[in-house]
């Protein structure tokens, strides 16, 4: 874990939209201080001040880039308060963001040893670092001094106490269904869940002769491996390209049509 | 054609939005592979499963780019189907994705000699290939590889039978009259049409003491050269700088005000 | 001011919105003649046509970035006119655009010594130049050429006669009392003042035993120092990020909420 060596990648998570010009603040704060830095925007849009969406769609995100590479969060209703910065450091990625949960996920991942350091050498920071706005004058810059090879322990000391936001689990009430939930919905309507292909496996291996059939608001859906391989507007489901159940409608949108929302219960049932 | 090689610069053009991280997973992807890959945004708000957005988008904007730019379309509602994913060459530019059609104003350009290979060659795909996320696990690794000077031959066989979309043609009815038709609206509500300034001056030639009026709606407006040209709200129309007739209104949104569709009809008339 | 040398980063500031591709195309242009070039976004989502919008867009953000950037900013009604492409030149930055008032608080900013180009040679334009989109024929590859190491000289001849937009100013109509007004309104929906910092202190020095109350329609706002200041859904105050006066709700959309608009008065008063 400690075994140090940064790309100068950097990721960008915010909630700062795209109309307003924070994201470009930030990237100018970095360019400054590493001009050699990349920077590549994963998304602006989380919903504003949503940790648990923030913390979904990083944990979504971070394994698709090159090791080493630095991931700035910054969903951050609680700037100026108590609440640390912090620099999460795992195998093969860096994170860096407020104490507030939006990293739980990663802390969950369990192919990662795990250190994180409460950041707190201003050295570091923006000169003029004010009380709303950490994502330019701390988070930025530590994460531009990073790529430019400043030690970890440089820049504040190991905690074992970061917060970790409680999500949804699956849960399996009987021997032949499984229980989860949706817990995020994409641009194109699509409900996407917390169950896993594993989670579907090994139902499935109780009974390889079995049928999956999924339930949600009361209805069955097929599972499908593909969006086209349905042609009618029905409500289905597949194993999405992130390995989770998500349900569907072939180019419609399944949130709106069925009015499914993040909460939903999801039901798995093996039937004879 | 076959005179490969490659500049590191990747453009991006999909249907995936700005919220959701498939677009940064994409990225990430990318420069996994090749660390050196440019990565451009032409916009990823194409109307989703809309084909024919796409092609017109990509259609407009290639050429702006450097030769040898490898530009990635992903608008593919047929994702995990036998539709093929495909790699055009042109003589100045690559372009990867799905064919579905979204490269048909490519495959219509006159002044490009065109090859298209059928992408097949697992060794460039992502290891964890799945069937409903092909840009992240085919289209941009095999980008990225081109990128890194593989060559085109190493990605699968040549084929003649892609799918080409119809897409509306202008006709002549008369010798002094043109027929076209709305193409696309842009984000300041102006209806950009398929009739060329080529069109334009063919029919201008025949008398070039006439003068041409452009009909919409019923409603005869005035060609001018640019926007600011006119003071008050009324609907005009100018060539715009992508060659074609545009309607529009001087800082007012020319869709919204008067009502005109994408397929509404424009026509045009010489008068003596 | 004309000892020149320029970074390769270029920042771009525009109307043009994130679903057409000119943003694209215009980052084509750039690269095709500097590939060395670095572009970094500050916002596409200007309100169409709002130059006063885009002027305290680029005003707020230009100091975050490197020395020497390039910073282009398109939102040009007028485009095609009369009105001049200019490049402006500042201790450590440089502009390029309309000479429409985009600018105009670049001219204010009282620590620059400021020197203004009118863009007149065709030989840095696009071949192509046409009347419509000068933000890709005249600006990109003026910005690009300027990166590539162009002298400033070689654009055209310094004016001075550029245009400058009125900006509501602070007034103090009694000894006690500021009064400006709301100028901005983020995704957050806070909002933005044009009172400084400075000008509370200045009124807090005239009794510093006294309290600052700040006043928008009426209400009375308590300031705080960062938003979880406060744990309840009230109206706030707050010296943001900026330097500048900003009414909040935490958590909450204050602009919504409370329906506040750009322009809207704000009182402060010292209390005894």
């Amino acid at each position: 874990m400690l075994n140090q060596n940064t790309s100068t990648l950097i990721t960008l998570t915010t909630d700062f939209g795209y109309k307003d010009p924070f994201v470009g603040m930030i990237k100018g704060v970095i360019l400054k201080i590493n001009p050699n830095a990349g920077i590549v925007d994963i998304t602006h849009d989380v919903s504003p001040h949503n940790i648990r969406e923030a913390a979904l769609t990083i944990g979504m995100s971070y394994n698709f880039f090159p090791p080493k590479t630095v991931h700035i969060v910054v969903v951050d209703p609680g700037v100026g308060s108590s609440r640390r910065p912090i620099l999460v450091i795992t195998d093969h990625h860096y994170f860096i963001g407020p104490d507030n949960g939006v990293f739980s996920l990663i802390y969950k991942s369990q192919s990662e040893t795990l250190g994180v350091v409460h950041i707190t050498s201003e050295h570091y920071f923006m000169p003029q670092k004010g009380p709303t706005f950490h994502g330019r004058d701390i988070f930025a810059p530590a994460a531009a001094w990073l790529t430019r090879g400043v030690e970890i322990t440089k820049f504040g000391d190991y905690i074992t106490d970061h917060v970790t936001l409680p999500f949804p689990t699956v849960s399996t009430p009987t021997k032949t269904t499984i229980e989860g939930e949706v817990v995020y919905i994409d641009r194109f309507g699509n409900a996407i869940t917390n169950i896993k292909a594993e989670d579907l496996n090994t139902l499935y291996n109780t009974n390889p002769e079995g049928k999956l059939k999924i339930v949600s608001k009361g209805k069955h859906t097929e599972l499908k491996n593909y969006y086209s391989e349905v042609a009618d507007k029905g409500l289905y489901s597949l194993v999405n390209s992130a390995g989770y159940l998500e349900l569907f409608v072939y180019r419609g949108n399944a949130a709106a049509v069925f009015d499914i929302k993040i909460g939903d219960i999801v039901g798995v049932m093996l039937t004879g």
